[in-house]
């Protein structure tokens, strides 16, 4: 007996939908099943039109094939704007708001030939107050965020694949701990038109998939590259650099087990593993983030905490009194900071292709009042290249067993090589 | 007599009101009497509300002052979202569009106690179509663009400054061809949240003004950088780069004697001038601005492209084509063009503060079915630093006389003596 096709591989149901094997209606029926069954205990959706969703999917049968995602639905960050439908940036600052167009990346899912599915609950403006969504493996625990109902939603599989966005770890974070895929792209290469702004120079559009070719076939469509498809191909001897990072004191003993069997697993197949060194300049990297982040998002949120101030949450309006208090010259010198790093990145890739590294502390905390500590995503997004969440095990955390995994890291515009490797990786850990 | 108070420079304005030697409600009549003379011959505004305008200097009359800008009126360009005022962005797609909040740098300003007195006219979705704006100084001439409301309502006393964006030359060139002071500051410096993207690498919000010192008035507080306010102290003996650059083909006679009537001028008050030297390297930065350009509006304008494509000129709709065929490998070489001179900016710049540079090939051209050419704007836009127009003079052209300006130009984050060499080089011309 065949799976039922919201458990089948994006990837899979792209050729299927592509052979016309399969109809539109079916594929959306299967994750509106799936919504139904797990949607009211994981509420990972901020809106969502199961019967808008079946017309649509009728009409894409009747029609031709538009292209790689033809059938295929997106679940849609709710920071990401969706022409007619409801984008509420999880502030109520912005209830009830309508876009009057769509993000630049939506629209290029939809010339593709998929749509918008339902959008998903983000934190607050895509910082750090959780929304009601649950981790689907433990209801208890935190789906990690900003982009929690994305991940939650395709580790449910209530949705094949879901954008998200990061500024500091909001996509990989969130992957690692729904054990799902997770892809941050090289900053800049999916264009930002229509998302809703936190730091100009950290916030990249992220990806949410099942296997990191699902992933690959999203991102091919976001960046206009369709050769990422392909990054599939296993690379030969690959070359790793490994990292518990200068943080290291702040990781579970099972994020350190499971880096550390991966590491081996890596070498055994005959990868060259070799362990990262960190200089002060790169270890610099994670506090220099936080100033950029800071700075940018006390300057890009000064409509609401100008005029809103009593709807945002203390949590946020806090963080932006403490983004006003830095100064331009600390501001400056941490941007100095990444692009020093950026231009001398080989310092610490040495002969590495990727580095392999925590994406996140440990395994998703229990409670839903903290999405989890960004510390370990920090470093990475303020340097700007290529970042994949792959899941690798799952441990028990209190009562409940969480998945846990690790990030690949590529050097800017590396973005092929770092999901060949993250593909090469899944299937030595036999996901794929 | 005291000239009307529309004619005063926005610092002396702002001086004024602070001491409460003038009323703000006084401030605006004055410019709205300004509007009424000229804006149906001149054609800046988008939008604008006389009785809103005077019903907030009122307000602002009554209350205690609010920060630097207090009662001072600002226009802003259409494509940028201005809470509860229309913002159309220049296109029919937008007709009626009316944005849900203010950008970050509307909420800047009004935060320290500004107002929005007028949307001025942009060019279709700040591209090259143009709007219905005639260039103040001549009237059958293109004003420029595609900021071509904001530098003519500056140009005709309409208001005190202006907010623009840049994505090639659309400050700098109609600032040049208004007779203005335009401001373009290092990229990234004053938040984008809330302007429509056109170019996510290249789009800079810039500044419109009447002196060197009331444009870094206005830029102190949308970069909160209180320091730039200082920026008019004179820099002793400056050192000079000047280039006609590697287009100088291309540039009108009158345009090339105002250029080196200030490389003179500078030198005979001793400061040091040299010719920049152009490498083969810097030389491609103007294609390379033009293919990132290209390649990234086709991707932000994919809403607009997929589904409303019949609204968009077929100007603008060529180019969105153009833009698509450009493939990604074009696209990242022409992204490490700009990072590879931006790393070893000193070997063009050599020991110089600033590079003094033509603003546009000459004096603004007869007609209004263009803004004009952005060549000497691109290669400049593509390194990130800042960017400053000074008018210099007039020239005829055809049967009019319309202003000439150059452009400074420094290394980015240089912005501070980027404007004090502009403002030194204002007063030698005697304009201050």
């Amino acid at each position: 007996m065949r799976p039922p096709l919201n458990r089948l591989p994006a990837a899979q149901l792209a050729r299927m939908l592509a052979a016309r094997d399969v109809s539109c209606e079916a594929v959306t029926h299967s994750f509106l099943d799936a919504i139904e069954q797990r949607e009211s205990e994981v509420r990972a959706f901020a809106w969502i039109d199961p019967a808008r969703s079946l017309g649509i999917a009728r009409e894409l049968d009747r029609g031709s094939a538009r292209g790689p995602l033809h059938g295929l639905p997106v679940a849609v960050k709710d920071v990401i704007d969706t022409a007619g439908i409801a984008t509420e940036y999880g502030s109520p600052i912005y209830a009830g708001h309508v876009p009057r167009a769509d993000a630049a990346c939506v629209a290029a899912l939809r010339a593709a030939g998929s749509y918008v599915l339902g959008k998903t609950v983000t934190a607050e403006l895509a910082n750090f107050a959780p929304g009601p969504t649950r981790n689907p493996y433990a209801l208890e625990h935190t789906p990690g965020g900003s982009s929690s109902g994305s991940a939650a939603a395709v580790a449910a599989r209530m949705a094949p694949f879901a954008l998200g966005t990061q500024t500091a770890g909001s996509v990989i974070r969130p992957a690692s701990f729904c054990g799902v895929v997770g892809f941050v792209p090289t900053r800049g290469s999916i264009p930002r038109a229509g998302a809703k702004q936190v730091s100009d120079t950290l916030d990249v559009i992220g990806c949410f998939a099942g296997t990191v070719e699902d992933v690959a076939l999203l991102a091919s469509t976001l960046m206009m590259r369709p050769d990422l498809v392909d990054a599939r191909a296993s690379p030969r001897a690959p070359s790793v650099g490994w990292t518990m990072t200068p943080w290291a004191s702040q990781l579970a003993p099972a994020m350190r087990h499971a880096l550390d069997q991966v590491v081996r697993m890596c070498a055994s197949k005959g990868a060259q593993a070799r362990e990262v060194r960190w200089s002060d300049k790169f270890t610099a990297l994670a506090a220099a983030q936080r100033v950029v982040q800071m700075f940018e998002t006390a300057r890009s949120f000064a409509a609401e905490f100008d005029y809103r101030r009593h709807q945002l949450s203390p949590q946020l309006a806090g963080l932006i009194d403490e983004g006003r208090a830095i100064d331009a010259a600390s501001y400056l010198a941490a941007l100095q900071t990444g692009r020093a790093c950026a231009a001398t990145i080989d310092e610490l890739f040495g002969g590495a292709d990727v580095i392999l590294a925590p994406s996140a502390p440990g395994a998703a905390p229990h409670g839903l009042g903290s999405t989890g500590d960004p510390q370990f995503n920090r470093p990475w997004q303020l340097l700007g290249g290529p970042q994949v969440n792959v899941p690798v095990t799952r441990a028990m955390q209190g009562k409940s067993e969480l998945p846990l995994g690790v990030q690949v890291v590529g050097r800017p515009g590396d973005d092929a090589r770092t999901l060949a490797f993250a593909h090469w990786l899944e299937q030595q850990l036999g996901r794929a």
